[in-house]
């Protein structure tokens, strides 16, 4: 438990850290809401230096039982820590609201309660911001070095791709971990830069930088991309979201000896080819349904359909306005992008197991004692990773259902409570229809609508299993 | 292939020989469609004549891939014969409704496309119950004796159930299915005969009792139960609808050595829980919502959602009104009745089996190498069966999917896509919202969403992997 706990303090300092930024900010903006951000760190620091020293005495290696807790704990405590900003600078603001934009920030999901984003200070926005590019990078190191030796819906089919097989696995770790931030900060870096160089001003680039890498989705102004009007920067964002969405140890892979190592894996070709699917389909229906040019319809497909995909959750255009499209955007909610990326939902990977293991079951029926291995990337599948996809999925469609029952009851309408659900769970952002939509808001939820949205936020980035494994008796039996 | 036409002969044969009651109703009633059901008759006979003359030899025990075709083929056949009276007697029917409502009638779902069934004849209304007491009978001896044997989707798991362990499985299969059919029979005359006594005419007691045993939904009134505006026949139909989504087989252990073996039998009392959970619930929040008394708000609940999870699809109120239950009502959709009874969808052994795999595999996150066996009524269930029931439950939802996004591309809104979708999966029947929802009618769908609907039907009705199996290439090779 001490050992829990210490990891939690350093994150605190951590988060403590990043929150000199927005408060820089806002004092070169001249804005008084350096105060708030100079406050909350402070007390962050404080809450985070003395878990440190409270807990510094060694302890012993860390049980799957604690691995559970510290996930689950970091990703509760730290949206709390997170939401102190919102809580004090925003007028008005509830401590639901708060709490809300942070997870929804720190969770990459980009659902906000916030409203007049276009004359807010700088330091709240680059706070959201912030929260969502710290979300990305532990969500990457979560799916890579966490979630493989949790075992959870799968994920150690990932444990050999992302440590190889070699003999020092910690070392290694920390090489790759530190790879990775690199690569991440690299990608930011590059996307700011090109968000600047195609017109949008300094602050606008980084903060769209951040929340692009992310896969998060969290815009500066009220109407996202729609407010810079322009034919360049959407193709920017539908580079970086994907580059945001594939698989950062394979970065490493192409720096280093393998420059061609995205493209040969099977589940970045995948990943690529069901993107290339959806759009290719909405830009032809669109197309014949809509009064609009071939090149409109493929450039507001393209960008729309991508932005949900890669769980990214920008928007350029209602496209819940579209009428029968709305069910293909509800669909592709629960793609994701690639594992061991910023992309929550799904993901990729586990559709192509189920693919091979619905191809195996059908040639099993014909041949009852025909052998029918589930390959993934050329190797075969054991039984108990099916069985843990398969749990996750039936998990996850229990979870939509149950979260969107609970929201009707709350009194939202069918399209609502459905996607609205759908995209908390997904880590998406927007939903569809005119609350939860891409042109809409979800300040005007009721307050349990929003506790429940954000629980579902969490329940999803954390792919499930690990929240709910602490709610077993069992779990707790003999701590 | 011999073996396949013979046994398709036989069985057009008998739905020649049914075609006679609604030919003499009619003859009854002097309506001239009397001569519609004669030449109906007639050509169907002709046809299964032919085909069992022309297939008379003997032939070897039949294949597993035969018997995968032969079930296919019935269910595509026995329709399209079936169709031939709706599309001579019904003026301006297309091919396309005739064949709509004749599976629909099949499959016992229940949608309709004919308007104005008041004014109908009596003839083509019999016709409707006729099939859907067919499809009811031939449901369940397809899930006792052949779905067991295909081993699809888990039913695996009801072959020891249905024929116990005998070493002589033929001639005890045969007793089954007659005793199952007289329990068919006994059921359907005791609804009928309450019907009657609680006021419905003598036809209409017929026609309903007939599509209430089956889980149909048939109705001989555009209202449907609507029309009779009484407080005692929503009743009857609830202890009916519920009595036809038991295990038939249990009826013979009740009628036999063990009186209450419905009672002590798992998958019964979940399900009877089930339904008590839901209209419980659904009770306080209509009673808490709406204008209504409490009784009103239990007796309403009570037969549309028991309606709805029976997967028979009888309607006494616009449910699809109330608002926030929507989405209840979408998603007990997939509840589904218990094995080996004429209920369609997911049904619940299948959840039950997913629930205790969930449990297994959480408590196995925890402790890697402890064993957790999936427990089903006190047996430990293969890794095999839960192989199956996931793999059925993943092509289900991609079934749903899909058939959404066709059915929205044809320009169906988002709720009347997604829910006509599950209705006919399921075989439930009625959807959600003004087009196919309890209040209207299917008649206004576009002949290509009529096509997937029927299709979705028949793909649900033979629980997926019995259509699908016939898209493998391997399937057809060295046929």
């Amino acid at each position: 438990m001490a050992r829990i706990l210490y990891v939690l303090g350093v994150l605190l300092v951590v988060l403590a850290c990043a929150e000199t930024l927005p408060l820089l900010a806002d004092v070169v903006a001249g804005n008084a809401d350096w105060i708030v951000f100079a406050v909350s760190a402070m007390a962050t620091l404080f809450l985070g230096v003395a878990l440190i020293f409270a807990n510094r005495q060694r302890s012993d290696r860390m049980s799957i039982r604690e691995a559970y807790l510290l996930t689950a704990l970091v990703w509760v405590v730290l949206p709390v820590a997170g939401a102190a900003p919102f809580l004090f600078s925003v007028e008005g603001a509830t401590f639901t609201d708060a709490f809300f934009e942070s997870v929804s920030g720190l969770t990459t999901t980009g659902s906000t309660v916030l409203t007049e984003l276009d004359v807010r200070p700088p330091g709240i926005l680059l706070w959201r911001s912030m929260l969502q590019w710290t979300g990305g990078i532990g969500i990457i190191v979560l799916g890579i070095a966490i979630l493989p030796l949790l075992r959870v819906g799968g994920m150690q089919l990932m444990k050999t791709e992302s440590y190889d097989t070699s003999d020092k696995v910690l070392p290694r770790a920390r090489e790759i971990t530190a790879g990775i931030a690199i690569a991440y900060v690299a990608l930011t870096t590059l996307c700011a830069i090109a968000y600047g160089l195609a017109g949008m001003t300094s602050f606008d680039a980084v903060n769209h930088a951040m929340t692009t890498i992310a896969t998060g989705g969290f815009s500066t102004h009220d109407d996202s991309f729609g407010f810079f009007n322009s034919p360049i920067l959407p193709w920017i964002a539908i580079v970086f979201m994907i580059s945001g969405a594939l698989p950062f140890t394979l970065y490493l892979k192409a720096v280093g000896r393998d420059p061609f190592a995205m493209l040969k894996n099977g589940q970045v070709r995948f990943f690529l080819g069901f993107c290339a699917l959806v759009v290719g389909v909405m830009t032809v229906w669109a197309w014949l349904t809509m009064p609009l040019a071939i090149y409109d319809a493929f450039a507001q497909s393209a960008f729309n359909a991508i932005s949900i995909i890669t769980t990214t959750g920008f928007a350029s255009a209602d496209y819940t306005l579209w009428g029968s499209a709305s069910v293909v955007f509800l669909i592709i909610t629960f793609a994701g992008g690639c594992s061991g990326s910023t992309a929550g939902s799904v993901k990729i990977f586990r559709y192509q197991l189920m693919w091979s293991f619905l191809k195996s079951q059908a040639n099993r029926l014909l041949h009852p004692h025909g052998v029918f291995p589930v390959i993934y990337d050329g190797r075969e599948v054991s039984t108990s990773i099916i069985l843990s996809v398969t749990a996750f999925l039936g998990l996850y469609l229990v979870s939509w259902f149950a979260l969107s029952v609970a929201l009707a009851l709350t009194g939202l309408g069918f399209q609502t409570s459905l996607s609205a659900a759908a995209t908390a769970l997904t880590n998406v952002g927007p939903g569809l229809g005119p609350i939860v939509g891409p042109a809409g808001n979800f300040s005007s939820l009721s307050d349990p609508a929003k506790w429940m949205l954000a629980g579902g936020m969490l329940i999803g980035r954390l792919e499930l299993f690990t929240i709910f494994i602490l709610l077993t008796p069992r779990f707790w039996r003999d701590f």
